[in-house]
């Protein structure tokens, strides 16, 4: 339990804020964490705040003691992510917190990562009051997920999207699939695809739905920033198709095991991977133990025929379903959005 | 919108706690609604209370005015359903109403039941100040959504139950489906099964699963009122099938329309059918448009093959999807829970 200073209203109430701003730049940060912090003066008001610049650019934390300046002064900084130690490509947080004079730091989430970890300690050698811990559950399982994930098992962090009717259906028997789901539901899919880092379907849905695999805003137009598209699989892809468009870069990777696929996007800086079908890819990946996140949108229809969501998993008797935890179910205009993270053991 | 003083927080509370009453009768009173009724003093102290009765018995009116007494003359009563006119078996309500020289009726839906309709009408020219409408909406969802479909159609109400995987799944690819979802969702499926007239499914079900589509308590044991079994299809169920025990009757249709086996129901003052499988009997009353209500238990797990929780429904093609909307989704236990009733046209 964090000390009693590092849990008033208003530390709790800055963390939250960091944690949206992190939210804010989740998908354009990797392979930094997006990472939210906001500094509060000797008083307890908001002096700074600021999250993860894209690569290359400031971390949070310098980010929001610029904005502070002198105010930082004795202040506290209240960070989702421990500060980092070492010098990358910017300079150390935790030096920048050390020469703005912070008194307090208080953070979420410790980062074990081995050349960045240790910045807390540094600081609290240097005669800083340090807190961790802070609201660690919640900011954990929000936008540093993946990262988080990634630092911890050295994979890209897989959430496997898919939309169906209530009975487990992606299409018609026919093959007609247009709008199971609703605009609404379609809106958060863009939401949820501008997260991630790399968007990932197989020749069988790029060969059968021609998508796009982009992320477009409300009005259809893609966004400056693109994820990186991923095709997976042996067959050849027509030159017209529209993922060879210009509209972001798209790297084609042979069939077979998922792992190798993950691994050739981790070398690539991927921290987060947005699976996008169809049911043979999301088989394969369940099978391979690589679904960290489900976020399905259960449509209010019924089919009782058609392609079902979710191809051969390697489940032959009930006790070998692959079970899951159901983390969040809410609607989405008419649908409902259920996130399910794998059943612990 | 019902007058003021029949919108009172004591009146609006009186009807919740009517409907509460009711709630706790469904499932004992077809082919009679289900129905609460409070009686207020002239003070607006809730002086009786209480809810229909099984067959023969009582009306919910009834009821609570022996509870009332004397400290009924002058208060109000309010009701779920409008109070019978006709004299059934058990004497008009509106006639008792008057008897006891109630100044104020307050009604949540009313009865447009030919014999029965017309009680309120009968005591607002007795003098009596009348009000429907209140909460109709609320109340009209709850226990009497059975009846009053009955009483505007002619036909049972029917409410299709089914347990499956997020991803539809009935079973595994083995047949094994033990669990699948759990016991939390058993209990709540229980709960619902003691609200129907009627446990109804299909030869196959019965032959894979030998069920004992009895309503039984938190431990296993039938209770001392159970709905009526109903078997469809025309092969043999042996004469050993727990089915065909004497822990409840067990009525034999053979297959074919679901509008026949609805019609057989209803002559035999059936009002709520419970539809518990499996895909083939789903399937056939989706396609005959007689599912009313779908109450489906998804588990936190994925099998990826194995037997759909619904069989061939007529559709085709997308536009053909039989479209719902979600009433309710909640989570029971560690799945969740939908009701879904067919959206409109
Ligand atoms: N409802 C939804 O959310 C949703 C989402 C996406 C797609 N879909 C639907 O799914 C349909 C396509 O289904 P699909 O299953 O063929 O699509 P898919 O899963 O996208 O593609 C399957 C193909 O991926 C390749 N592949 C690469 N790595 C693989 C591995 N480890 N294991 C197995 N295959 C691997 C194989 O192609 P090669 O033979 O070329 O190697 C395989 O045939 C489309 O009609 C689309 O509409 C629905
Ligand atoms: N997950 C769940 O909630 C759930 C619930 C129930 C059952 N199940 C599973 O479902 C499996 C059985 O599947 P099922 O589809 O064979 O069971 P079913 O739907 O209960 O029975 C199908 C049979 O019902 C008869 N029938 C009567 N009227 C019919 C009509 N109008 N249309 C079509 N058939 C009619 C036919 O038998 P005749 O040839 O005898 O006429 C037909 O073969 C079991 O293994 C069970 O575990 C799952």
């Amino acid at each position: 339990m964090p000390p009693e200073w590092a849990r008033t209203p208003g530390v709790l109430a800055a963390m939250r804020h960091a944690a949206e701003l992190a939210e804010g730049v989740h998908g354009s940060t990797s392979p930094n964490p997006p990472v939210g912090c906001v500094i509060l003066d000797t008083e307890g008001e908001v002096v700074g705040s600021g999250a993860t610049r894209p690569p290359g650019g400031p971390h949070a934390e310098v980010v929001a003691l610029e904005e502070a300046g002198s105010r930082a002064r004795g202040g506290t900084a209240v960070v989702t992510l421990e500060p980092c130690a070492h010098t990358g490509r910017t300079g150390a947080c935790a030096a920048a917190l050390r020469a703005a004079g912070i008194g307090g730091l208080v953070y979420a989430v410790s980062d074990r990562n081995p050349p960045a970890s240790g910045g807390a300690r540094e600081l609290e050698r240097a005669g800083v009051a340090v807190a961790g811990g802070v609201l660690a559950e919640e900011v954990a399982g929000g936008a540093l997920r993946g990262w988080l994930h990634f630092a911890r098992t050295g994979r890209p962090h897989v959430t496997w999207k898919y939309a169906a009717s209530l009975d487990g259906r992606s299409a018609a028997a026919d093959g007609t699939s247009q709008w199971i789901t609703s605009p609404e539901a379609r809106v958060q899919v863009h939401r949820l695809r501008a997260k991630c880092d790399a968007i990932v379907a197989g020749t069988g849905t790029v060969l059968a739905d021609d998508p796009s695999l982009t992320v477009r805003d409300e009005h259809g137009a893609p966004v400056p920033e693109q994820p990186l598209r991923v095709v997976l699989g042996d067959r050849e892809v027509p030159a017209g198709a529209e993922v060879l468009d210009d509209a972001a870069p798209t790297l084609r990777l042979p069939g077979g095991d998922p792992e190798g696929a993950l691994r050739a996007l981790a070398d690539r800086g991927v921290v987060e991977v947005f699976l996008e079908g169809g049911p043979t890819l999301a088989g394969a990946f369940l099978r391979a133990g690589r679904v960290d996140l489900v976020q399905a949108f259960v449509a209010p229809a019924l089919l009782g025929s058609g392609r079902s969501a979710l191809g051969d998993a390697g489940v032959v008797s009930i006790s070998w379903a692959w079970r899951f935890y159901f983390e969040r179910v809410t609607m989405c205009g008419p649908d409902v959005w259920i996130s399910a993270v794998p059943a612990e053991g």
